[in-house]
């Protein structure tokens, strides 16, 4: 873990974001604060330059509109074309048609090296990512210490069918290439009590992959660690302090900033299940 | 008011925003703390679905493009149908033509059940809300105690005009039905040397109005209160701490999501006038 | 330096920007708490209207889309005919092709007071600015003190070409009109690892040239000096308390909400060169 933060620190990737306009601030501040530099370019016509000249590129689908979705498949493709990592978060796939289909269509067109989601969107990605199975996929609704075998082994399946590494977050968060799963233990509740926590993880993924490219998995894992260490970092304050839940968005990313190598590797919670 | 408070913390109402992209950050941790849960969307192919599987629609002009005015018609008129409470906010309505028409234009094609905005505003809805009289409503430029009564038989007008709950947001704050008036005295100047506590005022609103659908009047009442209360509370934190305006926005939200039910009750300077 | 900043508190400018989504909230509470008033807006059939009550234009590429470009073209031009202060900000000019033909293109269409960028946007400005030279401008990559002097040179001669001051923000600032240069040696490296502390400087610039129209140079340089200052006040309260970057941003904008005249007249460390 030590070595994959610090590589980011001192490799400072670029990472374009096509993202929702409700977290965007959050998700540049996220990017800078854990060692990286954010371009945001969603219209056609300057996506490709853009990503051309980055490291990564994330693709959120949290506030799509119809010009933007173009901005999204074109980056990919052109991301794709350069080897970059493609990061996909299906924000509300399954909330809405445009959405799924979007969802649906992005995965078709794209090849994407990480997709990360909770479980139900994730869920909607497996049922547009084969060709035999609905969207009945073999999952819980909500992953628990009882489940989390067998929602390791759905990811593993689905990174199987899309070859990209399968974040499912939540409680405990999954993480699973092909053959191998880990289970983060990190973060707490007051995270989901803010916006953006999620859309600020496909930030920091990103950051991380590219900065340890030959290291995907692990990456993704430390990202996830890290981000949850600095919600408890960051919920301990609060708690001092008896402040709510404004201070906590602060003092997230303030942690993040702070962040370093020796700090991750003792507060992670990480394990191969 | 004690037990507005507690019905949104115990519904958690899912709240769907089209709304302008500058404080939309604010509006989303807003309505996170004080109890609801924000989804935004804005284009015309996405906000039906999303419109659908929510309990309330907040309609705020205040970035308004060609793009996102046919989303709000098609949401709003959704919203109907269902019959989920409506909030608009005719951002700026009166300062261009745009945002003029466009006021005109949805207090056509949607009941609302609830406008807000500032005399201005409100003065210009008026202008659009019937056949017969121009702009020179019957109502001050500035509410204030001189003025107050006459203020709320204008409102109590609209009201009857459009259906909806009027809130004149202010100093002081008038809300409105056909029947009764009500002033709400909380809240502190430096509300408005920050941008948006009258964006994150709409989602409040609509989350408590959402949560207590059979005492509207009253809901939209203790959501003024609320926020003027978390309002002087920042304040006096601001003061204490000699920090400035950006401070204030983070105590704001703080204050809200600390805030229960019997602290508004204490706090609320609500009466009906 | 005193008299600008109380006239921008006396005056209250109201200033329309087109900016990017990304850090528009920033913008706007920065914009407030320099003592002005912002109002954003981009739609082509909405621009002209708010430029027409506000006080000065700021067109910042940052996000830009074909929809906002021509919004950026007719609120430029409305503000010409009015004659109030426009800035641009090339965000990126130089970086895609599609950034670098909308500097062009604005600049051939609309008649600037200020431009700002880095030293690299500000080269590619001026390869868009005259017909002779190319993108090979006789100034240096990054401004230090080796070549100060030769890049306050470059900077005039951009003014002369273009008619608008000029403003290369970087580790020195280099403010130059025709006849003057001006560097300014506030700020702290902590302005650069947060986003939009340019995007606030547009708005803080704009303010302050609109408010004291007759120095607009030297209100310019105010403008930088205020929020370098407020910057090094910033930095030293996170050093104090060992926080991160996300608490440098409020404390920033803290700063600039409680900045009176004398305090940057002493803090302002900005000379003529």
């Amino acid at each position: 873990m030590k070595m994959i933060v610090e590589n980011v620190r001192k490799n400072v990737p670029l990472v374009h974001f096509i993202t929702n306009y409700v977290t965007v601030n959050d998700v540049a501040n996220m990017m800078l604060a854990c060692g990286g530099s954010p371009i945001m370019s969603d219209e056609v016509k300057d996506v490709e330059d853009i990503t051309s000249i980055c490291n990564a590129t994330v693709i959120n689908i949290g506030t799509l509109n119809q010009n933007t979705i173009e901005g999204m498949v074109a980056a990919g493709k052109k991301a794709n074309e350069l080897g970059h990592p493609v990061i996909l978060d299906p924000v509300g796939a399954g909330a809405s048609g445009l959405r799924t289909e979007t969802t649906f269509r992005v995965l078709k067109e794209i090849k994407f090296s990480v997709i990360r989601g909770n479980i139900s969107e994730i869920k909607t990605v497996y049922a547009g990512s084969g060709s035999t199975r609905g969207v009945d996929a073999d999952a819980a609704d909500a992953v628990d210490e009882s489940n989390l075998q067998q929602t390791g082994e759905f990811a593993k399946e689905l990174s199987k069918r899309t070859g990209a590494i399968i974040a499912i977050t939540g409680a405990i968060d999954i993480i699973a290439d092909e053959n191998r799963v880990f289970a983060v233990r990190n973060g707490v509740a007051m995270m989901s009590r803010i916006t953006g926590t999620g859309c600020m993880l496909d930030g920091v993924i990103a950051g991380y992959v590219a900065a340890n490219p030959d290291r995907a998995l692990e990456a993704v894992t430390a990202a996830i660690a890290a981000e949850g260490l600095c919600g408890e970092i960051a919920a301990k304050k609060v708690q001092e302090e008896g402040s709510g839940t404004s201070s906590f968005r602060m003092h997230l990313i303030d942690a993040m900033s702070l962040l370093d190598g020796e700090t991750l590797a003792k507060g992670a919670k990480a394990e191969q299940i």
